[in-house]
């Protein structure tokens, strides 16, 4: 009996071993992976020292409205001690004797007030037209607010930033832009300009591929939206080139809070959102054109496909299921008749040709030029230039052919980092060309470089306050776990690649001091 | 010590009994389900009998060259049982007054030969040319074989079908295809046709999608290689059209194997190949404009794109790894030249616009005006269009949208099969419209309806032969399970529409008594 009693009790062990052990075991270990990818390579450690921690690196309390800045009792945010520590609260230099802002408030609001009045105009006529014509298009009235969110971003742009640390407009801007009502979606400009007649004869330009649409809301914010083309597990085949690469939506919201982890401020707002295409798209478009665009697809869902003609193909299509679709909305910045903006080609422009090489990518010491060359051999268009290819090699976007700046603020603005879609495409690639300004001209802004060290530790990790800050966006997960630990994995290399600089020509040659001579404020103690 | 031994041996079985259940037996089921499914529905039980089976059942003893006719070794083989079946072994009727083969044997002997020399003809003055203008091109010589299987190919087709069954010249044909030393590529006389201009007007035609291209062999056998475009286990995206799908060159080399097992006999043969873009297309092409499509890809793998211009973007471009790429190749048949062919509209053709219906759509009663009108309203015609329906649907081919036939056989020849390569898009979906021939005329061959019950057999079963047929291609494996699958559940949907036509009007209605009619050979016992 007692012996039986051993055996029943020694095999029902062994049973639930072997069953922790094979079923079990693999079980939690995939759940563990998957919920806290391990960081491929530790921090580098360069000999700079980083600016000591005072009474400012524990979370200071204050009143925040925002959840992108996380608020006193998110004591276990990182996010929110990364934009605690003294790096994130230099003090931006008082306005200059021509004024900081970009706008002045009273024209804003002044040009806002046409722009309802010519809509109001619009509308009725539009309507009127519809009804003779029997075209049922949905009617929303356009309201005034004087305090909307984005006119108060518009009035925030100053020469250094789009927006400054704690504007409050931002994350009110984000959510009006999640949840406002449309009152209005047509063409881009950029689509308009095409007028449907491409060029058949250009092999390579992949002009046809924008599906992108301008959705006006309620209060008039204008946000350009992208639709979703491709999942996000979805990697960019190794044959494309980048310049035929899709446009995704999520890098495009992934790319406007890195942007703003990196204390840039140089990417428009950027807010995910669950598109009905055919409620808030066709049924507010007033184009003819646009809507004989849209079809319903076999599978029953709403659909509608690239304008440009020659890729009038539903191949090209984006499809609800059956309305629903995910896109990324954007922010527009002002217009450009109260703002003008230059485009300027980067001077490390890619051949946008199958086998053209450009001379940066032959001449080793292409950068020598760069430097004597009007406007980058002043002020800080290089270092600017520089940031954003950092900020590119990190998001692994090659298509930066062009930057714009405020023709306002003159050869010293900050340079806009625009059209991040195609970012965020091979999670297991890093492209080491786009860092070739970097590594070319072996230079880097000083505060830059202290907040991508920042970023490395383990306490502030880039990929944590990545994750942490698109939790906030409606689409999340917006990256793959995948992407969020090659953002690690990057931006090791960038730091890599500073001090292979900094071993060949010292620190004073590379690091270059931009408290101190660009803003008036102290820098931190070293 | 007895009870520690007791206990560890115990503990010891109990391990090994865990292994076994949670390790091993799932392991086993696996594999057992992945070398036969389970067929989803039981085989449909018709009150027509299945001719008995009589000796010919047992599988008969005589040599045969072709893997694809198994031997008689293989006693465990469905496929050699299926063709051993009496219904598989019905004679071919005597050819009649006109004569029963397509082509004379010297006339072709004759084309050939003249062919061969119109081609020394051309590589010399080409080679000449290249010279000059500094061109690396491959020089092959031709060789004239008066025994080459294509060439018996072609003697072989009758007014029947395009080859019989136990035709030698097939299998040796497919492994020619598969092996051979390719001396040309160049464009087909389709994508001649199109002359890299294509309307861009036209919103919905994806001509530009054919990727298609002529490959000459040694011994001047020619076959039409389609490169693959989609891995295996993609699906078809729900929202796509039938006519902007991607072709399949898997679908094409499937379509061949159940057109032979449902013994149609009327697809070409096609056999799978690993091509090298660079060796075997590149290098051996003359046509310039073919030369020019070719790039290396960012990747360093060779590629080319289709020749529309409008189109030539790499998107949709086809790339090898680094050279080798997959494909199928279909062999071609009879220059026009000495067979010519028609090409006629399928009476159930699909609307090829977004939104447009085509009569049968709508109206019930299409047949009885198809049944009307010539060339319908006699022979056979109908029962063939049927035939095909039931073959497109099986495949799941909505893209019929014309048939060929040679016209020298006149009204009662056979149809062709020609390009299936959009099929097999979508293993989860039964477009149920492609039946619409069967459901709606309701007539089916009686000979068709036999094979089809035999198939729909446990020990024949559809999917069983086919994979077995499919295993002897060079791209095994050529379908995924889930589309095998699929054929079974098919069968069974194309059964019970039969079953369905027989309930309302009859068995006698329905079922056309094609054996004694149409061939001299008496019909198998019932």
């Amino acid at each position: 009996m007692r012996r039986d009693r051993l055996f029943l009790g020694a095999t029902l062990t062994a049973i639930l071993s072997a069953d922790l052990y094979f079923i079990l075991l693999p079980k939690l270990r995939r759940v563990g992976l998957g919920s806290g990818p391990l960081c491929p390579c530790g921090p580098v450690n360069l000999s700079l020292p980083l600016p000591r921690h005072g009474g400012l690196a524990t979370p200071r309390l204050h009143n925040r409205s925002s959840a992108l800045t996380p608020g006193p009792a998110d004591w276990g945010s990182k996010l929110g001690r990364l934009f605690d520590h003294p790096l994130y609260n230099i003090r931006s230099p008082e306005p200059g004797p021509r004024g900081g802002g970009l706008l002045q408030e009273g024209d804003l609001v002044q040009h806002y007030r046409k722009k309802v009045a010519h809509w109001e105009r619009h509308t009725k006529l539009y309507g009127k037209a519809a009804a003779i014509s029997n075209v049922s298009v949905s009617e929303r009235e356009v309201t005034f607010d004087p305090g909307a969110s984005w006119l108060k971003f518009h009035l925030g742009i100053d020469r250094y930033a789009l927006y400054s640390r704690q504007d409050a407009a931002v994350p009110q801007l984000l959510r009006d832009m999640q949840s406002m009502t449309v009152i209005s979606a047509d063409y881009t400009q950029d689509e308009k300009a095409l007028k449907g007649a491409c060029d058949c004869t250009q092999v390579v330009k992949p002009s046809g591929h924008h599906l992108k649409l301008a959705l006006k809301m309620q209060n008039y914010a204008k946000a350009m939206f992208k639709p979703m083309r491709q999942q996000r597990d979805e990697e960019t085949p190794e044959d494309f080139f980048y310049f035929v690469d899709l446009q995704r939506h999520n890098a495009e919201i992934a790319a406007f809070h890195l942007d703003r982890i990196l204390d840039f401020r140089r990417v428009p707002p950027v807010a995910g959102r669950l598109v009905n295409v055919t409620a808030e798209v066709f049924q507010v478009a007033h184009s003819e054109e646009l809507r004989a665009v849209f079809f319903t697809s076999p599978a029953n869902n709403s659909c509608f496909f690239a304008k440009c003609l020659y890729v009038c193909k539903t191949e090209y299509a984006v499809c609800g299921r059956p309305d629903l679709l995910e896109g990324s909305l954007s922010a527009y910045l002002p217009s450009l008749s109260i703002a003008p903006r230059i485009s300027i080609p980067n001077p490390w422009i890619r051949s946008y040709t199958f086998a053209g090489r450009e001379e940066w990518e032959v001449n080793p010491f292409y950068c020598d030029n760069v430097k004597k060359t009007y406007p980058y051999n002043s002020d800080d268009r290089l270092l600017n230039i520089i940031d954003m290819s950092i900020f590119d090699f990190l998001t692994s976007n090659m298509d930066r052919h062009h930057y714009e700046i405020f023709t306002k603020f003159g050869d010293d603005g900050f340079l806009l980092h625009l059209d991040n879609a195609r970012g965020f495409g091979k999670h297991s690639v890093d492209e080491m060309s786009i860092l070739a300004p970097l590594s070319q001209c072996c230079m880097v802004k000083r505060s830059t470089l202290l907040r991508l060290r920042l970023l490395a530790r383990p306490e502030f990790r880039l990929s944590d306050v990545m994750r942490e800050s698109l939790e906030e966006d409606a689409l999340r997960p917006v990256l793959t776990e995948a992407h969020l630990s090659a953002l690690d994995r990057r931006l090791q290399k960038v730091l890599r690649a500073v001090q292979r600089c900094v071993r060949r020509l010292g620190e004073d040659e590379v690091i270059v001091k931009d408290f101190a001579e660009s803003t008036r404020a102290p820098p931190p103690s070293d």
